[in-house]
């Protein structure tokens, strides 16, 4: 029922920003909310500071007061979720509410959503139609990978753009619609530098940085660090009056200081992955690798076939979960697991398995993991001894030399923290690092949590 | 500045609660909120339903104008953050400044924050003296867990307790500071229910719903489904005057009408994972899964490993990237690869890999996983055809029959949509589910994308 009609003149500028999340799985605690965060920091990048955060349940008064309160607070607002085509998809009429407007089929919308489904060989159901709805004043943004449309509307006297709640759909709503039609406040430069780093402590890196990462900054330019999955990043902010050119360069400059003092831990800049650098690494190289894998049971394999292009540099794997696979498949010793012998979770296992893999793969490089990922379930029965509790992970690289055919090899033995997804991470992401440092000369290299 | 002094009586209920997240980390989005839906899961399951979560950066203005919306707008307020002994930890003065009540030293927290120092061989730095201030009206939390202390008050006629945002020192001081102080409505039950479904759109699935899903709810029960990597879950709650006992008896009658709709594709409920599901299926038959995958890469066989337990129902597994490997590890017939061929990207490559994964890995199941996962690069190059697009996958299963030693196989055509990482993940799973199909004798049940 449309009422008071705010504000339809859009705002001059984007300095400020207010994302909304809508969802009872979100409210109740079922789901954690990671869309916020996502765009918050792309805004930051994009120099826009987002002044709040709010959620709210599948509540359309709730709803509409958060939209208008938000409207007046920030020049633009993100909402996210409620853009389903079932019931408690609330967003549109919530809109529609809010701007004093009231809700019309949008004959290109509906088309899109119906071809979305003809594409994919189905027909929609007739409970899509309501997706194609749009307050009167409002703009819907095509949604190539999913059914629920965007909306554009000025709101309050703020842009405000309504975004699907699925991450797959929401991000490349956001780059394709949302970003070109943002202002960021001119005279203000936002410039954003990240490296990521494998093998070392979050605290450690900090010692490393020491006076670079005082509160106040240096030269204006912010240095924090982030951990994720193992991964280290070194954050680089710059916010101030610099042009752009002179922000970048400064940021540069910055930038080179953290590659002295965090060494060949860093492997990467920007959206560069472990994976991906290994990969290239290899590629440049003309050399591809193989894994034979024990407790991580693909996961290695995995991450790096996650990456395009990695057909290049990656053949193939073995997955030698059991004792007896591990000498059938790759060519283990069986005497490694007589009674007497080291067992399955041992240097000896893990370096018999990188030189098996290496033969029967046939690549220039093979990763092996052997280890006890937890919380027992896991342990191979003929191969668990006293003295290795859970977290004992060892990882082994065995090349061929370009010359000689002579095989090179590497092993080092691990001590793992956290559950078993994380041992298994951890593990995965440890291997690939020593390849990467075999392949730059840096094998000297202790990695974090690296036992011996 | 104290200013308006407002209500200070506590409310006698606990209906509704609000969360409030501080810190410009949040903010900008640097780093994920997971305090937020810590608290609501915490908080629903005590029968107290989050109305908002608001994060604001630090700055006293927008704290103290969300601490009273908030306290006006719930019964309860959650504070996490902004409690620490830096310049921008602003939420003791924010509180003191929203009740309009001025800041005083607590001596004993004061002493609490000192013993900590000392009971870990240090003296405390200056800087954490601020830490052990409280509104004059407020009360000191102790935190066992580091050295910022919580505090509780009456904030705008709610129950207002801020709590550090480390989680490992927040976690603690909720169950022992907070939830003995809650006061959840009496004759008010909260319950909650979930169903996972694999291999059905979340539309789909909707219609098949139909009635029970009405916004307004049957019997007080609310159902709404909530799609999060392919598997869409169907989310059950009942929030009523019914005792707890008749609450959960209740849900108990509408689950059982959810599977009856649903059908075979629901695979689990709460905590379930499809890959345990599977592994349990194989476990209590005695009978064990490899796995040959050429364009997942690992995924699917780290997808069952990642289960605790999994060395029990999963032996191992090949991974056939290049031609050669799929030749040489699983036996695929060269003809397949030849010109006029098939393919590696093929029904009949894919049921050469399964079958010769049986063998070689001498297990009762093999799935074999081979297709194209985008966005180009990891096309075989011998293996393309013209018409076989980004996102054609092939499964093939293959089990052996228990008597006879007959061999029964399943192949499927899929046409999977989204990037590469998408494509992989949707391909792991649609394995697992025909494996689950197959062992519960549905497999004449269509999933989701599959083409023919």
């Amino acid at each position: 029922m449309p009422s008071a009609s705010p504000s339809q003149t859009p705002p001059p500028v984007h300095a400020t920003a207010a994302i909304l999340s809508v969802g009872d799985e979100l409210s109740l605690g079922q789901t954690t909310n990671t869309n916020s965060r996502w765009l918050a920091e792309r805004l930051t990048s994009l120099g826009i500071i987002t002044v709040e955060h709010v959620t709210v349940p599948d509540d359309e008064p709730a709803l509409v007061a958060a939209l208008l309160r938000l409207g007046s607070i920030a020049q633009l607002v993100i909402v996210t979720g409620g853009l389903g085509p079932t019931l408690d998809d609330l967003t549109r009429q919530a809109l529609a509410q809010a701007m004093g407007d009231s809700l019309v089929e949008d004959p290109l919308a509906l088309e899109q959503v119906e071809a979305w489904f003809t594409s994919r060989g189905r027909v929609m159901p007739a409970l899509n139609k309501v997706q194609a709805l749009r307050p009167t004043r409002a703009i819907s943004l095509q949604n190539l990978h999913g059914t629920a449309p965007g909306l554009y509307a000025v709101l309050a006297g703020a842009d405000c753009f309504c975004l699907p709640g699925p991450p797959r759909e929401m991000h490349p709503m956001f780059d394709a619609a949302v970003v070109p039609r943002l202002k960021p406040p001119p005279g203000r430069t936002v410039a954003t530098r990240v490296l990521h780093t494998i093998g070392i402590g979050e605290s450690d890196l900090a010692t490393r940085l020491g006076p670079m990462m005082k509160r106040e900054g240096d030269e204006g330019v912010l240095v924090g660090t982030t951990a994720s999955g193992g991964v280290v990043s070194v954050r680089l902010r710059y916010e101030g009056p610099l042009a752009p050119y002179d922000a970048d360069h400064l940021l540069e400059k910055h930038m080179r200081e953290v590659r002295v003092r965090a060494g060949a831990y860093v492997f990467g800049t920007a959206d560069d992955t472990l994976p991906a650098v290994v990969l290239k690494l290899l590629h440049d190289r003309t050399q591809r690798v193989g894994t034979v894998e024990s407790c991580t049971g693909g996961l290695a394999a995995s991450m790096l076939t996650d990456t395009a292009g990695s057909s290049n540099a990656f053949a193939g794997g073995l997955i030698t979960y059991s004792n007896l696979l591990k000498q059938q498949l790759a060519g283990v010793d069986p005497a490694i697991f007589a009674p007497e012998g080291p067992g399955a979770v041992s240097r000896e296992c893990a370096l018999a398995m990188a030189q098996g893999g290496l033969e029967r793969l046939q690549t220039e490089h093979c990763l092996a993991i052997t280890g006890i990922a937890g919380p027992g379930g896991a342990v191979p029965a003929s191969g668990t001894r006293p003295g290795k509790p859970v977290g004992t992970v060892y990882i082994a690289r065995a090349s061929r030399q370009t010359e000689g055919g002579r095989v090179s090899t590497d092993v080092r033995h691990f001590t793992m923290n956290g559950d078993r997804h994380a041992v298994r991470d951890w593990s995965a992401k440890s291997a690939l690092a020593m390849l990467r440092l075999h392949l730059i000369g840096a094998e000297e290299l202790k990695l974090l949590r690296q036992a011996d």
